[in-house]
């Protein structure tokens, strides 16, 4: 078993309207020092593989139909064997 | 300036609808060794501050008091020095 941890941010381009948010509400708090926050979605995901070139070419497939939208986002991901 | 990469989890006794439905879809779409989805929220702060040791207490006051919900959710982050 793999655990693969997938980083999806938007493309720098790409408006980050929560992240905008977040840093008001940080400068509200008094954390001035904050110069900008870039908001994305983390997710944990335990797969049944045998080997690790089977688990990278599941999730990269997985990013690409559904956990990432490519057109706006970019994606990464760590796997780690477990159990 | 430094930049914090946090990641904020929800605990892990607490239900989390999202990554149900994130593993519902995956294994429609065929992805049947898919065990289990948890999901998160991923961020990157950019901050002036002069040493990692005030960048670290600064991005742990920001999740205690906004980023993350003590009572539902874990957090952590990593620092890095940039530009």
């Amino acid at each position: 078993m793999y655990v693969a941890r997938v980083y999806v941010t938007l493309r720098p381009t790409v408006n980050d309207p929560e992240g905008l948010t977040i840093r008001n509400g940080l400068h509200q708090l008094g954390f001035d020092m904050v110069r900008s926050v870039r908001s994305g979605k983390y997710m944990e995901i335990r797969l049944d593989q045998d080997s690790e070139e089977a688990a990278s070419a599941s999730v990269s497939e997985m990013c690409g139909q559904l956990l990432a939208n490519p057109v706006i986002e970019d994606y990464r991901f760590e796997l780690e064997q477990a159990g």
